[in-house]
């Protein structure tokens, strides 16, 4: 039996988000991202489309590394404005009942006992349809944005999580006992208190003393995706998330990725299939190869390399303006401090420059798109997730919402066909349909947080 | 003429929030303030009548001081547990075009940089509806959650808010001009860098180089809510706020308040009218006074002094669970630090006892209810706008939802025929509802930090 495929939609509250340039197409709405509107139409259709969740990214910085200014950034809408992710969620909630809402925040720049509680809250009003992407962040900007000169250092920042996260789980996991809340109007009791307690947090970075202000949710701790490749950030990964979010365009780089975390996991005391991971990929499709290779066309003369070189630049930490097109870029300390981009630098060879990258980035982004009719798509998403391991993807837009419908209209019954997607949601929280089980297993570190009574 | 009165629901996204014990009533809802269904509801029963908006409480402690634990206020959901209120505004929204948004939100344990975001992002949304309710705290509980052994001293903390309003002031008015957001898709320019610009801010608490992630949004500046009543807090009102919300049980201290605050504003170059101010305040509304008197006697069966107790030891503390009924209370340490409940203080006389306190907590809150028929009612607030000066009234809830209910289906008709309730919303964002002007005046001190461009 094939095992089955989840899609996610993988959008950003912003107009640029993978694909550069794409928004000045005459059909692309992303324009329209500050309109409550648009997102309830969006989610809708993921729905209706059984998409198991809305992936969104975030940066709480901007791309100022190329040519030491965030001017081509702001020109291109790389990324900026950029818009809160959180907040869109309780309105698409609002209108869907199945969709997942999976939300990248910065832990680095959150009081955690306010995240928690913005968590707890969104895990609430959605009934468990709640997913946290962990990062840590890359930008100095960013930093520079909250009060710092600098970010931490890479492996620091993951230290730090590592602490953040120990303390997040005792607030989810441990601070209200099932069944504390009562709910007795005859006897006026709301919550048992002997049920409640404050968690106490002694760390290096963080001291909080204090119960958890929600009671608890329905997932509890949110479903926790995490995206970073780096030999620190597949530890961490293998220690927390239940997703991983892989980018690569070689299977044997992915699956490398994908094994090793699943490894670790497995060191760790967690079964292998306690990780699903979840693979980066843009489509274009058609119901003809002639019609996909003809939109593909179509797209690109509205995709912008320039655009994508900014936001290169900015994730590499390189000033690509510096350089003339076909100078050597020196990569040195990108190398050394950027670990989870390991496929652009394989693949750009040894020996960068400007043109060899800008030719890389074939519809505004380093990301190369599938291109072809449903049936040929469905063939290569399904050799991927056999010759890989990953479980999914995390599809970036091109020219929205037409993307989607595509998506919708033409690949997923092709997908059903095939027997590896689903014909209906499953019932129950956004975990209990990814892993059919409502709280995080005994086997994950979160679970040590619990309370004995 | 006689002036518009303005109503706000009163609310939290909680179960007790002023009038304790009220959820034991068996019609009462606000046990289901973790379902989005109970939020969408509620906004459009509110917009149906009329309402301004809903104004959003908020605390990020617990009400620990009685009996030196939390166990009182877990018993009678003593606004614990509490989700955060920013994020039921979004859903409401999606099913709203005209209500506004106060949303509580305590600036001392908020990123500014990310705050600022987060109001940027409500305000493009809900298509300029959003008002934030500057708070600073008054609970060492929210303070030990957030890191700190205890809270800053009350007027630090006010100057800790008006360093910070000066940096989200940049953010939100000075880092992206008017115009700035071109979105041209044919030269392929979403936006000109020349009319976005980093603030710089370098602060004895806080250093931001930056800017705003977001584009100039419908009001810029959220509505700026403010509820201190002590002398810096009517300073800080008189510099900042847009509406204050003022409580008190007795006209001449009231009139007092907010004479002051208008007085101060109008020194400071603002105008008088320029400072809307909103009276807390409780209705118990029948078709005849019988009913009313009813109702209030029902209701009461329900409410809880305890709770009301709990409740008052946390905002003056003072742990009145140590002292027998008719026991003199030491009020010392509060009349010194809490200078934002003077009403209280008054009215229990200079020799407190827990016995007298209990006395004053009619229904279940120090905060007395109106009782009577609309037409009674209407006259007694139509009296304290005349006496007052007050221009409306932020309403807590009793039993939910049939109290909101009462409000639009027998008061708001009867305030319309005295012409002082309006028949229609204004077109526009909230300010401009409320005071003819999409953003914040030459005169308020925001605007000084506008681009000179």
């Amino acid at each position: 039996m094939p095992r089955e495929i989840h899609l996610n939609a993988f959008d950003m509250n912003c107009v640029g988000h993978i694909q550069h340039g794409l928004w000045t197409h005459p059909r692309d709405q992303s324009c329209r991202f500050n309109e409550l509107k648009y997102w309830l139409n969006y989610a809708r259709r993921l729905e209706a489309g059984l998409f198991d969740g809305i992936f969104l990214a975030d940066v709480v910085g901007v791309y100022d590394v190329y040519g030491r200014s965030a001017d081509a950034a702001l020109r291109g809408a790389v990324q900026v404005p950029v818009n809160d992710p959180m907040l869109i969620v309780p309105a698409m909630a609002a209108v869907t009942a199945n969709l997942g809402f999976g939300v990248t925040c910065n832990l680095v720049y959150e009081q955690p006992f306010l995240f928690a509680r913005r968590m707890s809250t969104l895990d609430h009003l959605t009934g468990g349809r709640i997913a946290w992407n962990i990062v840590t962040g890359y930008l100095d900007s960013a930093a520079r944005a909250n009060g710092l000169a600098e970010q931490a250092r890479h492996d620091d920042r993951y230290d730090l999580a590592d602490e953040y996260m120990s303390l997040v789980y005792k607030l989810w996991e441990g601070s209200w006992d099932d069944g504390a809340v009562l709910q007795d109007r005859a006897a006026g009791v709301y919550a048992d208190p002997s049920k409640v307690r404050a968690i106490h947090h002694r760390g290096a970075q963080y001291q909080v003393d204090a119960m958890h202000l929600c009671a608890p949710s329905p997932q509890r701790t949110p479903v926790l995706y995490q995206a970073g490749s780096s030999a620190r950030g597949r530890r961490f990964a293998a220690s927390h998330a239940e997703c991983v979010f892989v980018n690569g365009q070689q299977k044997e780089g992915v699956r490398r990725i994908v094994d090793d975390i699943r490894a670790q996991a497995v060191q760790l005391g967690r079964r292998a299939c306690d990780v699903k991971a979840f693979l980066g990929g843009t489509l274009v499709l058609g119901r003809t190869e002639k019609e996909a290779k003809e939109k593909f066309e179509d797209y690109r003369r509205y995709a912008s390399s320039e655009a994508a070189l900014v936001h290169a630049a900015a994730s590499l930490g390189i000033d690509f303006a510096k350089y003339d097109l076909d100078e050597p870029v020196d990569t040195g300390k990108s190398q050394a401090i950027v670990s989870n981009i390991e496929a652009v630098t394989r693949s750009a060879g040894p020996q960068w420059t400007r043109r060899k990258l800008l030719e890389q980035m074939v519809l505004g982004s380093r990301q190369a798109p599938l291109i072809g009719t449903p049936a040929s798509v469905a063939d290569t998403l399904i050799d991927w997730c056999e010759d890989t391991g990953v479980d999914g993807f995390n599809l970036s837009r091109t020219v929205v919402p037409e993307c989607i419908d595509d998506v919708i209209d033409l690949l997923v019954p092709v997908l059903q066909e095939r027997g590896v997607y689903k014909t209906a949601y499953r019932q129950g929280t956004y975990r209990e349909k990814l892993f059919g089980h409502a709280r995080l297993p005994p086997s994950h570190v979160a679970a040590q947080y619990r309370s004995a009574s």
